[in-house]
């Protein structure tokens, strides 16, 4: 299987930096709900994103986390003034990677090219990719889902990797901790890796991934 | 407002029938386990409509039921039986109706024509308005999202009421406990009404609704 993969394309977030690094300044800014708050907000983030794109009514992802964090508030009954808020958002900017992914990114980006392909507004993507420094492994590009207006899993978003990277989808690897990220990709026709962080049960969606990790590390062992 | 209402469209699951009527069934198959399966199942149910939807593979609502089921049952660690799955879709068929809603039918249809427009696959749909006995209520039309072969909120499914109805969408009120689905009508041009059953915080999804009520007897006394 590995030889026939010409490149790989990588989802950003909760599979190279993790969401959930917005737990401690949400814990210090409001204690005992911090776990609960990022749990809530991440949850309506992906909701709103899915549910925007099928009303036909993208707006983009920075936008779409400020609404989500708005309403994962009202929904714990927490006080948030202005300045809160803006802090909240402006960690996506600096989330945290993952232990293992600078190691697995060196590995990988030796023997193909690699790429990002994102939800994220291309501003809020790129200054995360800086904030954890590995810009430079992406020769592939940093792509976001804001040139075809929709998130994922709708194709059009799919095909903008295929597209920039010039690489037939059947030989292209994408990899995901989203299992319907990964079950998107597959159903578009790429080679569909599921980074099972959380050890989750297999989405139903009809299109299993054609390889299950628990991380990249184990990535870089099967994709050589 | 009132007059200018020609037409009452309902959502069915969560707004006239109560889909965690379900848990009892699931509390005697699986002590201690009733409620937390039936919350991981229907908000599985509606995140594989939303994604089924955007990859573009819709798939009949009865097996989204299913499939959906199934995750949340490994979700949990539950050990469940052929037999027991069945079942429990089945329950869909049997879904009790919310106690206030037989009464608030019947005064609303006196006055003008209603229909419900549900995610449901048309034969479940219709199973569980037999089984409650409500059907001549809705001379309207027992309508599904299957004609259009997307979920809601795609403005598609909104389309097949006006149509059908031949209501100008402007003149049409749609009602829906599911926050969601009420921005999803008022994005498309109804008015829309969102019964809020479960006191949840407003959407932040850009399209509020005209009116927010506590359940449908409220909304007779809003809509007369």
């Amino acid at each position: 299987m590995t030889r026939e993969i010409s490149a790989l394309v990588f989802d950003a977030y909760g599979t190279l930096f993790d969401v959930h690094s917005v737990t401690a300044l949400a814990e210090s800014l409001f204690p005992g709900k911090g776990a609960a708050l990022s749990q809530a907000w991440r949850a309506k983030q992906l909701e709103y994103t899915w549910l925007r794109s099928l009303m036909g009514h993208y707006e983009d992802f920075s936008l779409v986390t400020a609404a989500s964090l708005e309403w994962a508030i009202a929904s714990l009954h927490i006080v948030a003034g202005e300045g809160a808020k803006t802090a909240l958002v402006d960690e996506y900017r600096r989330l945290a990677m993952f232990p293992e992914v600078a190691t697995a990114l060196e590995t990988l980006a030796a023997t193909r090219p690699l790429a990002i392909l994102s939800n994220g507004h291309p501003e809020m993507l790129e200054a995360v990719v800086d904030h954890n420094g590995i810009r430079e492994r992406f020769r592939g590009g940093i792509l976001s889902v804001h040139a075809a207006g929709v998130f994922k899993p709708h194709p059009d978003v799919y095909l903008i990797a295929e597209e920039k990277l010039g690489v037939p989808r059947a030989l292209m690897g994408f990899v995901s901790s989203n299992g319907w990220d990964a079950a998107g990709a597959k159903a578009f026709g790429f080679r569909a890796y599921w980074v099972n962080r959380a050890h989750a049960p297999a989405e139903e969606l009809g299109f299993p991934p054609d390889a299950v990790v628990s991380n990249l590390a184990e990535l870089t062992a099967l994709v050589r």
